[in-house]
This record gives C-alpha cells, sequence and structure tokens, in this order.
C-alpha cells in the first residue's frame, strides 16, 4: 500500500469529481464478509430472514447448532424459506415441504422421487465470529482467500464491549463520512458541549483512509459522559491531549482514542451493511470496547451511562445522515461541497473501492422436473 | 370439449413455458360475468363503489329495489357517483347535482336546459344471483349470449351455504394454484394434522381443468373440523375414503367432496375477481356449501366451529399467496418451478384464457355542450 | 385590459381544448408574490421551513424580528437550514455550524479561514404584510417592480378578519374552479339549504375572471349561519338580493358579497400555493373580513359560530377538489367536461397565466474551496 499525504499537503479538488459517477450510487462491494446478524439474532433450530443490497438471505441455525446461509427462496413457488422449518441439519419450506440441505441441495419433495430432484438454492460462504454472522455475498471462489476482519479489542480481557445492529435510512457511504469528520461536533453540542477538532495528521493507501484528532474543549467543563468514556478524572491540557484515529479500510471502520501514554482507551469496529437494492438504507454494525480502569468493576456500574451517551449520539447522527439521504435523493445528484480534504479522500477512495453496478440475481440453472 | 389426460401419462415441460408471457401479468378476461359486491353490501336507496381491475364501478340499488352498474364518476367533473344521492331510479352526483339513469344517460343537469344535455357515462349489464352481485364488464354485446355461472348446491335445501368475500394482496392465477395444488397441505398441519394427498385422476379440457384427490392422514387422529366439514363420525379406511374433486373452469374454480357413496358433501364455488389495473389485489368471492346430516339442526350447532376452521384455512392460504407475489414483485419475473403436471395444466389454462392486455377505459364521446 | 363578455353572449366551445396542454400539468407562475406562512408560524429567532412547488425554502425571523428567506438546504452536505440555529441576524446549520446571513453568503464556516469561504445558497425576496410572510420564488429581478397583492378589507376597521392556511390535496386550478362556480350549492346542501345561483353577469380581461351571482332559495328558511354572514335579518326578495362577485386575478382570488345598498358584507382574499414539485399538493392561505354591524360586538359574539360554519363549508369543498385530484390521477388527463362558460374562461386564464414548465433549482455556482 502507498502512503502519501499529510495535514499539510495537497488539496482534492472538486473539480476533480466532476466526470465522476455519483457516490450515493456506488454499491457497496460484494467481495468481502459483511455480517449480516447478532449472533443472538439466530436461535437454535430457527431461522431468520435478512438482506444484503436487496437479497434475501436466510440463516439458519441448524439443530448442531451452525449457522448456514442460503437464498430466502424456495426454488418451487419463491416464498420465504425463513417461515420454513429447521428440521435436524435441514430446512423445509412451510408452503409444499421442500427441503434443503446446508448446500442449498433439495434433498425432499415429499410428493416427488428422489431420483427426480430439481435443482435448489444457492448458498452463501458463512461464518461466525465475535457475536457476528458473517456471509460472503460476493464471488464465492473468493471468500476463503478473503479474511474476516479483526474485530479489535473485543476477544481482550482488559476491555469491555458493547455489540449494537442499528438500521438508518441512508446509503453507507453518509455513514463513513459522518465518522470521519469530526468538525461535525456542532451538532452534537448538547450532548458533548462545545468542542473542536484538530487534525493533527492524515494518510492513506489503496483501499483506506486515516486521520488523527485532536479535541480541544471551548469552554472548561467537560460532559460526565466522555468522562466516563476516556476513563480520566483529570482535564486534558494541550500536552497530555488523546488522540483520536479514525480509518476506513474498505469496508470496515475504526475509531481509536489513545491517551497520552498511547494506551488505546476506546476501540470501536463499525460496518454499514446494505439491506435493499438501491442501498438506501443500511443497517450499522457495531462493537465498542472501552478499557476498563484498574477498579474493574467501576466500569460495570458506569456502564448504563455510556449506553444512553452513545445512543444520544448515535441518534443525533442518524438523524443527521437521514437528513443528508432526503437531500440528495430530492436534489437528484450529489450537491455535496465538501472542503475538508480527509473527507474528499474518503470519497475517492468509497468510489474506487465500490462495486461496479447493482447486482442482479438470477435463479440458479433448474432443468424441467415432473411428477405425479 | 376436447378430453384428455388421466394421471399416468403426459408430462408438461417447464421448457414449453420458455416463450409465453408471465403468467403474473395475464389480466383475467373480462368477457365474463364477475360478482362485484354481495347483494347485502348494495343496500336500497344506497349507492356502492367498487373496482374491477382498476375500472371505478358504482352499484346503484335504486328505490324499486334493482341494482344497476355504472361507471363511477360522473361525466362533470369525475368525482365517483357512489357519494352520490339516490333519487328515484336515478343517481345524482353530489357535487353539482347531475342527475343518471340506470342506462347511463345523463338526465338532469339544474343550470342547464334539458334540451342541452351531454352525454352520459358508461353502463355495465348488471344482474343479481343467489346473493352475489354480477356485472359483466367486457363486451356489452356479449352479455346476452353468456350464461351466468351455476353456484353449486346453493339452492338446494338439503345444503347450509355461506358467502365470504375477502380481499388478497396477490394475482388470481395464486388462488386457483393454491387451491388446486392439495400437495400443500403441510402449511395446513397445524389446523388439518399430517395428511398427505394422492392424485388419482385428472382431466382437462379446452378451458377447464379437474384434478381428483384421496387425501391419507400420515398419524390416526382426525381434527374435529375436519370430521365436522365431512359429517363422517367413522375413520376412513382405504376402502372408504372420500374423494375430493377440483375443477378450474375459467374463470370460476370448484372444489367437491364426495363421500364412498358418491354423495356430495362439500361443495365450493369460487373466483377471483382482480381490483386494480396491475391486478394485484383481489376480491375472493366463495360459496361453500354443506349437505345437512340426518338430524338437521346438527350442522347449525357445529356451523360457528365450521366458520372459524375454514377462516383459518384461509388465513394461512392467503399468507402463503401474498408471499408468492411479493417474490414475484421482488424477482421482475415468474421463477416458479412447478413440478406438478396439474397446476402446469393449470397455468396453460390460464395463460390460454386470459385477456389480450391490460383494459384502459376511455370516456365516451362527449359532444361540446355549453350553458348559462 | 380588454374586456368582453356577458351572461347573454358566446359558447366557450370544449372543441377549442383539444391541442391545449393538461390544465392539472401547468405549474403556477412563479413571477408573483405568495405567502409561504401566516406571520405567527416564524418565532422570533426561529426559522421554519416550507416549499414552493417543491422547492425547500427556510423562513428565518432574525433577532431583529426581521425575516428572511433562503434556500432551506447547507450548502455543505445539504441538510435543511430550518433545523439550524437563529444567530443574531444568521442561521447556522446544525452539523457542522456553516452560517449564512440574510442575503445566503457564507459569513462562517468553525474550521475554516474566512479568507476562503464559498459561496452560500440563494435568496427569495421576502416581505411581510397583514400577518403573512410573502416570498417572491421567480426571477429576483422581477420582485421590485411587481407589487405585493391588496388584502382587501383586512385593513379597515369596519371589518373582521379571519386568517387562515389549510393543506389541500389537489392542483391549485381545482381550489380556482371551485370558488367560482357556484352551482356547486347542492354539495353543501346539508349546511345551506338547497339553493340555486343564478349568473347575472360577467367579464374578463388578460389577466382576469369575474362572475356575479344572485342565490336564490328553494326553501324558505334561512340557515343561521348564511344569516349571520349577511348581517341580514330579514328575507331577501326578488328586488333585495345579495350579489355575490367572485373574480380570479391572477393568481389571486377575492369573493365578495354586496347587500343591494352596494355595501361590501363579506370580503375574500385567497390563493392557493403549490407545495410539492408536481403540485399536487396545495395550502390555501385565506383572509375573510366580515363587515361589523352597528352594535359591533354582535360579530364577536357570533364568531365562533361563524368560524364553524365556513370550517364546515371548507370541509365539503375540500372533500370535492381531492376526489377530483384522484380522478385525473386515475384517469391520467382531464376528462373534465365543463358546460358553464365562466369556468371555461377561468380554465383558459390559468393555462394562459400559468408558468411555461417546472421549475429545477440548481446549486449556485460554487467552486472549489479546501481547508485543513
Amino acid at each position: 500500500m502507498q502512503e502519501s499525504g499529510s495535514s499539510e499537503c495537497s488539496v482534492v479538488r472538486a473539480v476533480s469529481e466532476a466526470p465522476v459517477r455519483d457516490l450515493r450510487r456506488v454499491p457497496i462491494h460484494p467481495d468481502h464478509w459483511y455480517p449480516l446478524a447478532l449472533s443472538r439474532e439466530v436461535k437454535r433450530g430457527c431461522a431468520h430472514g435478512v438482506r444484503f443490497a436487496g437479497e434475501p438471505v436466510v440463516l439458519v441455525r441448524a439443530a448442531s447448532g451452525t449457522v448456514f446461509a442460503l437464498e430466502d427462496r424456495c426454488a418451487h413457488r419463491q416464498i420465504p424459506l425463513h417461515d420454513g422449518v429447521v428440521d435436524g441439519e435441514t430446512i423445509r419450506c412451510c408452503y409444499h415441504g421442500w427441503t434443503y440441505d446446508c448446500s442449498g441441495q433439495c434433498v425432499n419433495i415429499p410428493y416427488l422421487g428422489r431420483e427426480r430432484l430439481p435443482n435448489g438454492v444457492r448458498a452463501y460462504p458463512c461464518r461466525e465470529l465475535d457475536g457476528l454472522v458473517f456471509v460472503f455475498p460476493g464471488n464465492p471462489a473468493l471468500a476463503e482467500s478473503t479474511p474476516l476482519p479483526s474485530l479489535g479489542s473485543v476477544a481482550s480481557d482488559a476491555y469491555k464491549t458493547r455489540r449494537y445492529a442499528r438500521e438508518v435510512a441512508c446509503h453507507y457511504s453518509f455513514m463513513h463520512e459522518n465518522l470521519m469528520d469530526m468538525n461535525h461536533q456542532f451538532l452534537h453540542r448538547r450532548v458533548m458541549g462545545q468542542m473542536t477538532a484538530h487534525t493533527i495528521g492524515r494518510r492513506h493507501g489503496d483501499d483506506w483512509v486515516e486521520v488523527d484528532y485532536k479535541l480541544a474543549r471551548e469552554t472548561g467543563r467537560r460532559p460526565l459522559g466522555e468522562a466516563v468514556v476516556l476513563g480520566a478524572a483529570t482535564e486534558p491540557t494541550e500536552t497530555n491531549e488523546d488522540v483520536m484515529t479514525i480509518r476506513t479500510s474498505y469496508p470496515y471502520q475504526t475509531l481509536q482514542i489513545r491517551n497520552p501514554d498511547a494506551t488505546l482507551m476506546l476501540d470501536l469496529w463499525a460496518v454499514y451493511v446494505p439491506l435493499d437494492r438501491e442501498q438506501r438504507r443500511t443497517r450499522a454494525y457495531g462493537l465498542v470496547s472501552i478499557r476498563r480502569p484498574r477498579t474493574r468493576v467501576l466500569l460495570d456500574i458506569v456502564w448504563p451511562l455510556l449506553i444512553w451517551f452513545t445512543e444520544r449520539i448515535f441518534k443525533e447522527d442518524r438523524w443527521a445522515v437521514e437528513r443528508e439521504q432526503e437531500a440528495h435523493d430530492a436534489q437528484g445528484g450529489d450537491w455535496n461541497h465538501e472542503v475538508f480534504p480527509v473527507i474528499n479522500e474518503l470519497r475517492e477512495l468509497l468510489r474506487r473501492c465500490g462495486g461496479s453496478s447493482a447486482r442482479r440475481v438470477i435463479p440458479l440453472d433448474t432443468p424441467a422436473a415432473s411428477a405425479d
């Protein structure tokens, strides 16, 4: 990966954007692992219907506890398999009882001889990691060689982690831009107080963009929530400020806050999964890990406050990105007038790494079969 | 009518469907009599607005008790006549008081001389039969020579009949296929228990398809509802099973159950009337007649149970056909992969007998008129 | 202005309408002053978001009390300015804090040097008059030379005035036609009793149409509401009837009732402002002025009754015009079959004076800017 840039250097000109396609119409690239559910949403012996960019997918947790993922339609009359019945390691459509195994193969039609079974439905590579069910919606031949993402400090005992999934009515790109542009602290002025972000460095490569901030408080008081998150009892001064690093490493995003000792205090991993074909609705998955203080139980005590605090911030961000999407829909194009170089780099990245065009799933080849 | 086929013979190949048009886009043929309301919905001295395939129709029961059917719009400013006022044998638009008789002729405009009355609106052939108001939406010249359907055992004193009308959010063809394919008993497993249908014969002609079934119970117990419907206290055995015959005689459908003595125990007549222009919403009309047992009052006693039972079955079927329609809309075409020959014959029939293309009603020629 | 016509003369032929465009697709002409809010809806220190024909407009009442009108979008990320914060005589976007003055100029971006500020957003000419906030959405060069409308008897102490604003789901032309065609009294038969309108004169010019009516009661009794409105205790006779004059002077409309002494008893001023781009939703603004009787307080006493009465009439009219719009949408064109010459003249007027085609706002030229 080529590194380049810093806060002193080049200006990304809006001019260069002229001939490029509308970022809000760039589909997410399917050749990555995306979480399509929290593990706890897929109960044993149950089927759970989800969507990736308009494609219906059923996640089945079989009797053995393993999860598999199929097209969420019966090959026969196309009704969703997620309303079917899990039977051992198979799923039966609830209408005429057609039965599929974890490879999507149709293994039984009650009123048809087994020698005449038609083709079944598509199966998706599927893996479970740290409480998320990941699916590889793209070219299945690439699944094996594509690593699952690293989910940050989740596995470490030194951190306490919260998992969340929230639906947001906008294109995934708005979510990336929202988190990366810390100049939007004005939006959170009621929760966070008046803060100003100072960019202190930025870097980028072929499939990533990264920026470092120091956040300065305009007034002296530090809100409770923030104190809790950063675990510091004393006011930061010019020399002992925390550093926040935000990185989009396509298609994932992280936000890390390190204290002056370079200890990782807060570690957020997030990804934004399109739900509908037009990619106007997104499910945001996140894992927020907070470093436990020396008196470890203190974090458990303030945890509910911390949840309230992050929910409040998320609600304000959601409001903003949904207004952005509405404006885009009404204006019929991308009128965004960005002046912040990091965000212009991020926009280039999302265009460059995005999918080529909207996917259209076609049924597997299904040779004629017949019975009586 | 040419008869052909039986359960032993030919296989209808999906291959032959390739070049044909999408069944779910075949409009129903308008040159038949269709019920547009239950008689009880059209009260004396009242107007009742309905739709046939997107065409607004007003049914007016005049002071004399006769029902007539007009386009449901005032020729003047197009607001619905069904919000108007029935005045003797005429209907007055509620806006400026334009008045129409049963032929659609405009017979009065309060502020215009009668010698200058403009043309009115279209009238539809309309007849009432056995509690249903039938309209002939197609070529009116064919109405006289087209017989009203026979409504089965409704008129016979030996049967008790229930009339129903239910809106379902799908193309009418899904309704025909649902009823005719008894292999979908798995859908009703909670209400009916585990049953298996065995096809014992099938026949078809130019405008009809018919299939006979024996239904075998996988477990011994017979649910109460079914016992009530079939009026038998004893368990069926291999030799004394009932026979169910389902027939689509375009555009109507019947289901009849005969006991081993060939006595007609249950007689269902149904038709599925498209409501919107795209024919994605349908009103299903049905008449279910059950043969009274020797102690006639017994049927009246179990009637509420019977209603509960059929409502429950209908609810499950509606769920399934609406999911099929949703899948068709999402997939943008007919991915149906049918393996059951009777249903493939039925699908051919519905294509062959269907209308040629979506109707578009244009206003009657209205020469200019003016007044002051 | 050329005057012509009277009730005796020419017939406007529907034939002449054949090649003209569908009236319901004629956009309102933007080069007039339109109220976009009641003054009381725009509170000091607050921003209020409204729409004109799909264009979002923010009305800002600054700290000084003056109202200004801008495009309702931040030039940066396009979210509505009406959710921003009024700061003195400026408005700040709530997301990243970009600040605009009353001319739409961007005067501050907290994280960008002032020498590099980008262009801002469009400002609209804006004036306040008699409790309404008027905006000139068309060519701003014409605003100065285009007079604000005269709002009738609002300013006179001899009258008591009610202001209202109501949203109606139809094209503005239906509103003009509804008020001008008094033959629709049948619609109000429950509130007004059976009345008949007699046209006693009509006139028109380049940008106006006017008609005089006498209203005759079919039955003797005069409803309370009407007696209150017209302030007369005695029954009208053939010789002392009131005269009602309705005028559309593009784009405004007035209705005046004079008693036999030619005293103006009721004076209504109204305008219908399209809200959405398709101009299918309209906000009707009205000022109804009623002449006070000699015992002035009597009018205050019956005022609530009068409000009830006018609300009821408005509700019935709204019902009718919304049904007309629905019929137009379903029929896909204008099937209106008008027989009343005044209304045909009005329809010609609305076509002639209407806008040429739907407006599409484009962003101001925004040269690239960048910062860090």
